[in-house]
């Protein structure tokens, strides 16, 4: 369902008065906001808008009600299920130039940023305050998208997602309405938690423009270790033991033997091409050491014998550049390939199980498909390294995939334990929570965006 | 607005053929059906209902959409906003008979409960198995109405609140279709939060029939304090400088002169009657010995003296259950009187203000208001000691209660920190979240519940 090319001239026309060069129809800008860093064909949008503050979104969206075109809001165009492709065309709200930090409330221990700002630009800017935002999913993405899709990443063992660190929202309406769902007290029981309901709605019920974050104290002591296992079943019991007893550990992440030879050969490392495990622990000198020293006596009680730190903040860095750049070096591994990201999360007494079961089928497959996970969550990604022109790659991707979310349901899991829904997971929904639990969203989107204007085609 | 006594009794015979003698119309049984430990008036349901399973809950709801008679769940009776009261009449659903514990999960550190187990009889069940569910909110209350309510407590500056730790519901909707909200997979990006919409909703939106709750290993090591200060701000101060260092204290609590007085004569205990703040700190033996070292420098650099330490449980024990009774001691200042329980939360950084600020409020009334609060989460309460048949007394505690609030929401906090919003703070959520967020709210509302059957009267 495409809208006609006369409406979208006239919503054109009174965008362009609004936004002046800041409203584009631009062939090559309508193709950058057209795909995201996912598997999924690219839907240009009819009209892009670079927004700079709440109430120019409030406009825009207006514009479009009015029109009932489709509105679909745009980060860093990082995401994973196609979230931010034009499936019906409509506008694209790029705010990337809504990138201020507007307060940081050290004492307080929060801050409240625009949707534009950049995990990584938050956090040099937060430096010298002795704080931290910990959500760190890999990509460089914006705040906005992060809480969009409800990203979390390496370091939420420890510190949660993003639904466990934002105090609130504010929110344009499909109607172009502005409300705020909370304050900046640290709990609230006042009414329905609005902002876990915008928190992963994937732009489809309104767009967030303002978030308020939890931030932490910078911890005294981190250290970093790698430490390589014979197999990949000793890594994952030594992570569930790890979890089981209950050590804070900050980040636990697994990468496969194939990962690793994809990183050494991309980052420049010499780790053995073995199954491995990436750690770091927070807190106080004594605790970083107590908590390393116990994890270390688990592993090697599962046959690892090369526990290495590094408490070199330069050699920690390199460490998690490697990690975060997983995905690309997977993609390296063969020349001019694309790649096929997905994700699923499990109970952690099942994801043994669940890994090695994928790990068989991958064997058995002529694809090459690296396994990375947040371990310690229960949450692991295989990355498809194939032709996107070839469609027996893409079949058999989407066939290996169809069974890797089968399995982790069958386990009591998540078809994504944090990419989201998008387009990607559509039709894996009603396996995983039923007919009336989707039924249920379907009422809140309906009652919510009754012209479906709000990023259509996504979630439901 | 109460349904005709005709359509009432059409409902009763149903009922009755289903559930037999767990269908009452007794009036002793409706009276305590009628009244939680709020101060709002009793409101007793027309029919009490005993429901043993999710399918006979979902049969009731049935039998009362048809008749479109308003059901309210209930627990333990044990809520502060009149969340149970019956103000339109109707069904209460009694789910105290389903306090089974269906699963531990040990090795995933979770657990699935029925809405009637009480805290305390969970953590009895748990404690052989070296877990502990740590939220807390003094009351024996159910985990279903714990839920409800959106939760929280003493342990909540360590722990977080119900919203934190549950993983996925079962819900009956108001049309008696039951529904699942997740697995148990740790996180999950799988659509909109049903699980977070349903938690604090109490009861407006369908009935908890199931719980999946997160738990934790019980701490290596438990230590506790209590230390007294010289003035209430001096407590405050140190409270405040505990959370910004990020110590992961496991309780920090404030009891002013009034409660302390009020604690030593109804619990027996000998402690100086100023403000003073009752702690408890979890983890490993060096952990907990860092953390006391360190808040006990920061108490002493606010002037106070006599930090006494326990770790024998019994100590501990009778320290917390002074603590959980500090309402019921309240109570007990005044021969003969009532209680109405209050509560607010602000950001840290302006809670010396906002309860500086109250102590003077409340110094020039005639009423006694002890104080006590979960401080580190920035939320207190005030249990104001009254006569509930005195007109003045009634209205000098609701000018005190509104002065609370319109302070709390200045300083950008909540009307509730955790009591919910039920009957007694519905007036106070516009000035809140604004009129579009609440708004949103009664969209929700409506869609879910078209004929308002589900506690009606509560929240919007």
């Amino acid at each position: 369902m495409s809208v006609s090319a006369n409406v979208i001239e006239n919503a054109r026309l009174e965008l362009d008065e609004l936004l002046g060069d800041r409203c584009s129809t631009a062939q090559s800008v309508r193709d950058q906001h057209g795909k995201d860093e996912s598997w999924h064909i690219a839907c240009p949008p009819d009209i892009v808008c670079f927004a700079q503050n709440t109430a120019e979104v409030s406009e825009i969206v207006k514009i479009c009600a009015k029109y009932k075109l489709p509105v679909i809001p745009f980060g860093g165009g990082t995401s994973l299920e196609g979230h931010i492709n034009a499936v019906e065309g409509g506008v694209s709200v790029d705010l990337n130039q809504m990138n201020e930090i507007t307060a940081v409330n050290r004492e307080d221990l929060d801050c409240v940023v625009q949707p534009g700002v950049r995990r990584k630009q938050l956090n040099e800017f937060l430096r010298d305050t002795g704080l931290f935002f910990p959500i760190d999913p890999g990509a460089d993405a914006t705040i906005g998208g992060m809480a969009s899709t409800r990203a979390s990443g390496t370091n939420a063992v420890r510190y949660g997602t993003m639904k466990d660190n934002i105090l609130s929202l504010t929110v344009v309406l499909p109607n172009g309405e502005i409300i705020k769902t909370g304050g900046r007290a640290k709990k609230s029981s006042a009414g329905y938690d609005l902002t876990r309901l915008y928190i992963g709605s994937e732009g489809t019920l309104g767009i967030i423009t303002e978030i308020t974050l939890k931030l932490y104290g910078i911890p005294e002591a981190i250290a970093a270790a790698t430490v390589s296992f014979p197999d990949i079943e000793s890594a994952i019991q030594s992570v569930i033991l790890t979890i089981q007893s209950g050590i804070p550990i900050a980040r636990i992440e697994l990468l496969d033997d194939v990962q690793v030879d994809a990183i050494n050969k991309y980052s420049g490392l010499d780790l053995p091409v073995q199954a491995t495990l990436f750690l770091e622990f927070h807190g106080s000198e004594n605790s970083v050491q107590e908590q390393s020293e116990m994890v270390d006596g688990i592993c090697q009680d599962f046959g690892a014998k090369d526990f290495k730190w590094t408490t070199q903040a330069e050699d920690r860095t390199r460490l998690w550049q490697a990690r975060h750049d997983a995905a690309y070096a997977a993609k390296a591994l063969r020349v001019g390939a694309s790649m096929w990201a997905t994700d699923v999360c499990v109970p952690i007494s099942r994801l043994s199980d669940c890994i090695m079961q994928t790990k068989e089928d991958l064997d058995k497959s002529y694809l090459i498909a690296p396994l990375v996970g947040h371990v310690g969550d229960g949450n692991f990604h295989l990355a498809f390294v194939l032709d996107m022109d070839n469609p027996n790659e893409m079949a058999e991707a989407e066939r290996l995939n169809g069974r890797l979310i089968e399995r982790a349901l069958s386990m009591d899991g998540t078809c994504t334990g944090e990419h989201g829904v998008g387009l990607g997971k559509k039709k894996y929904l009603k396996s995983e929570l039923g007919e009336g639990a989707v039924g249920v969203m379907a009422t809140l989107k309906a009652a919510l965006d009754p012209d479906n204007i709000m990023n259509p085609g996504k979630i439901i």
